[in-house]
């Protein structure tokens, strides 16, 4: 089984973590490939950052959709989940985000969660993206650290003391139950987290690598009849001539 | 890895057929015992059925939880999910239900599925799992054959071609763009159906071996703060003394 | 007209303190049994207790139907609601449990209430139920007082004192117009909280009793089409095998 | 214990059926006065014809509630429930629609229920309602007889068996287990129409008569706090002058 | 262009302030003509006013509807939008309410809005309207200032302050990013508050205004087919005998 | 007043037709310049293509938003109203896409809509859009035509026939009251097709271009608190390296 996991930012310290994370659930047999694309946001932290990270995800969708073998399965490694309805046009696999897995796992293990994320003002999209998922009724509350996505990795940064105070908070005013990290840069705090606040805290990497390796293991793909059948070529130019389907890069 | 997959029902031909889908995707390492309620109804068919196959399902999560290493994790194997909230209270591990594995799993292959089912009357109660889960949004119809659970068994029966005629029915009319199977009964028949329907069909036997199995792969636990903490200790009497928390039979 | 009004738990004391309540507010020419189940907790305060209360309550359903002549119509007094799907398979009169009847009754009087319960582990399983109704629009909280079920009876405990101070802060805080007496136990102190709290209180045991007493003047029946239709016969095996339809003590 | 049920238009012959079916299904004990207003339209038929009920209702509330004793409670008996929010801030006593009490009455008894109506421009106002009493996830349809409403006074009409196929249909078609009549005017085919149709019938004057009165019998009035509170004074002016709180007509 | 603006109560100095209001943004070759109603309560503060408002407003409509030529579109400017249904049923323009109007405009502008208003009493028909028009999702909180109506036209009260001092709540403590202006009272406010409190602040009157306006330029009328279709004639009688459909004064 | 309509697709003949639309409402007083992106694909029929559309809509944006002085508000014309949120982060002035202003503005004149629209491949699109923008609850049905987005262009075809007879279907079956049309380039159809199915039918291009220039008349801007604020600058790689914040071509 090859998994392809995409970290939707061009931070390729942060796409390390994630293929870390990702190694770190995998089952022996399970070969998991972590991409970083060539273009877009050293980070996303707003719908603008999201809407254009999503060129060079789908790039690498289709980079790996057009291998041989092509993957089995893919991960979008942002919590935002960006372009998971385009790349799941582009695969024959499952793709699953890591907002979407973080959530349904944490509705496995506890009535409701809360969010932990960083910016406030990324709370609307976590919320539409519970919706999306139908996990409204299992989320309690989304909350921000007010702490910069790429300062996550700085080790001087008072960050995982900072997240495990908004957990705890969660847990005794949220009545939260478990709690869902709201950063792929979050996704090596989860086990420490876990001791620390004394309920389920989930990582989205680990949760959807386990969630799409499942899928794969059953025999199962992204459906190909209706929405989400392959995208109909036509001309595409300018700048993103290249992601004319057909063309050499676009399977 | 060990996983304890229980049929809620006392038909132990159903058992083996679900105990055989369950090891068919389980990982390597993965442990699958698959186990018949000493007490209880033959088939689940009704709101009755259901009420009075929890407590043999109870006392097999019990004990599998008393062994010595306890279960690491727990499938209920019976479409209706029966009993989970209880088994959640009792066990420590995962625990997830078929109903609930082969909705979200189907949520992640495409944007609507139906439930292909037995009878007419258990529609309701899928629907409110459907509920219960979030996944109202994603189920667009439930389908039944009028197929007893127990005829599914019986090879001269016509219930493969029946459920395939409900599936394409409902990829045609429903819009559906996956299938759940809504019994235990039909684990064996998801990878024949997914060839003969052209769309995903799911059996949640093998979805909820791979999410429990993943969710211990991540090392989470169900949440012991809030609902899903251990009942409280009281006098059980008459039939049911045995329940009592703390009686030899329950741990 | 001979309304038969089960209380799930198995404490004869608290039976009858329901079995007074229902007859104080009982028409002139209504009849109520209040019966004890032979099985079963001495109390409900978990989904592991409520799933094994159903039995012990089936059964005394199964025996009033079975007299002759058969009971009119039933209520499921324990907040929880518990087996109430499977309690309406098995009559033929209607069947209201006291979570179902008193958020309806406070429908009728207020924009919206709040149940004052016992243990803040229950408050999923009003929310569940609130949903089940159609009542989630009028629910505005679920408080705990985090006195345990039976700790109501107790003359010397601060009880009393504890609700009233949880529905003055629901009428203050979250804006409540009626508060919900969240268990059964409760059902004496309605009328003394009303003329605490300034606002309608509502026991569910007084509103189901008028409730059933309503639709049987009317000549109304649980509906035989559909969800609700007897359940099928089938063996049952172990220690429930005396559940099986047509058995001696199961109509 | 009295109870004034009101009729909001002002055909005579429609409140003496009204009053005919609610006095069949009250208890010993209860008197029932119906009451035609002195003003407004012969059918309600358009959110016209509704909006223009709604004062002569009102003037009746007030006048029963000024009287010595005030009545006890109240039915508002058109299917549209008019000014029944603006009934409930004039009242002491328990007010409920007709369209408010068929429709909760129908989700004691079965898992869904059709509205059988007169025209179908009146099909919006009944969803509208269903939403305001949380009833819309037990509504499956509201099928229209496209019978104006006066008509079903004429012995010579076909409604009854109109009205008993649109019956039939939901029955069959759209999965209801029971029939809500949605017209004051079909108060008297109930009995008849269970027969005919063999699921429970609805008729919103008799199961409001009787839940007014299980609410008056459990000792509870409307909520007097918050949005039902009793309206403040003001100038009232031109031809509604006489609707000024404290006028004499206006208690 | 023909705009008729209808304040529903009858307070002649609140039309002046309503028509001056629209006349500052209507468009050039727009004109707005500004009703009192010749019936009815002065001020609008629950249901009873709003209930009683409805007739003078019709009759408004249909002295404009009336006219030769007949008004292009219509404005209910008071923020319960009282009789929307009935007047689109008497109009065939467009007829908005400002309440409508106020929440789709900030629905365009941020994720979510709070409405601020006069009295806590009418939050809840501040809730309904926004269900009925799918604003609930954007609406975070219905905030009361506890000043009446008419308080509003005196220069010496504070009201300026107390609808600032609640806006900047919102805006803290709601998560708005937006305020919805809850009276038409307040509708020379707009300006200043969206200074003072740093989001944008919507008056309803002229967000009706503009998307009245906007309609009749698209050339669209209400729909004539289903619910709004013209009311049937029929017989009307006593004090509102003058309302019924084909009376002089009733087109 | 000046409004930027943006073609979110690279069909400059489609740019043309757009543009004429909105002009054709526009107030005197109000400029609309039409624009095409430098970059993307030649209509969008997918999650793919509407992901792809956005760079060049934002680029668009950015480069009107840097103009002197600024545009005062926007118009995304493509039903999908792609890049909705991203675009609000980058504008001041309020910024509307066709969907929500055609699925809004239907919602004044009826009391349900059917959208008529391009493939059926799309419909999902539409709902996500109806779900966001809160007209779930209007919006009885998606109809596809199947007719390609560019073939509208072509006269000899028979689209207007083909989306008169699923207009027509709509209100037939689907209780439909208003007709919102589902592509741009169909936006010269709505008063020809008003004329021949009998009830509203509303082009998005016209329905924006009305909502900015009534709320720019208002005064009102996008609110520059929360969700919608200016994203982050933070450096940007690759192809898409212009659309770093601060680089010249992006304000």
């Amino acid at each position: 089984v090859h998994l392809v996991v995409i970290n939707p930012n061009t931070t390729a310290s942060m796409t390390a973590l994630i293929g870390k994370s990702a190694r770190a659930v995998a089952a022996a047999g399970t070969t998991v490939t972590a991409v970083t694309p060539q273009m877009g946001p050293a980070s996303i932290e707003s719908h603008y950052d999201e809407a254009l990270s999503v060129p060079g995800l789908l790039a690498e969708i289709a980079r790996a959709q057009a291998a041989d073998p092509p993957a089995d399965g893919f991960v979008v490694a942002c919590f935002g989940d960006p372009g998971l309805d385009a790349a799941r046009e582009l695969a024959d696999g499952p793709v699953v985000g890591i907002a979407e897995a973080a959530m349904h796992a944490a509705s496995f293990l506890g009535r409701g969660f809360t969010v932990v994320t960083t910016l406030a003002r990324t709370a609307g999209r976590a919320w539409d993206l519970a919706e999306r998922y139908g996990m409204t009724r299992f989320c309690r509350a989304v909350r921000a650290c007010e702490i910069p996505v790429l300062a996550l990795e700085d080790p001087g940064s008072d960050a995982f003391a900072a997240i495990v105070a908004e957990s705890r908070a969660a847990v005794a005013d949220d009545g939260a139950e478990a709690i869902v990290l709201g950063c792929a840069g979050m996704a090596d705090l989860a086990a420490r987290m876990t001791a620390a606040v004394g309920v389920p805290v989930i990582d989205g990497v680990a949760a959807a690598t386990k969630i799409v390796e499942g899928l794969v293991a059953m025999g199962l793909r992204k459906s190909g009849h209706g929405e989400f059948a392959a995208p109909l070529p036509k001309p595409y130019t300018g700048l993103l001539s290249e992601f004319e389907i057909g063309k050499p890069d676009i399977c």
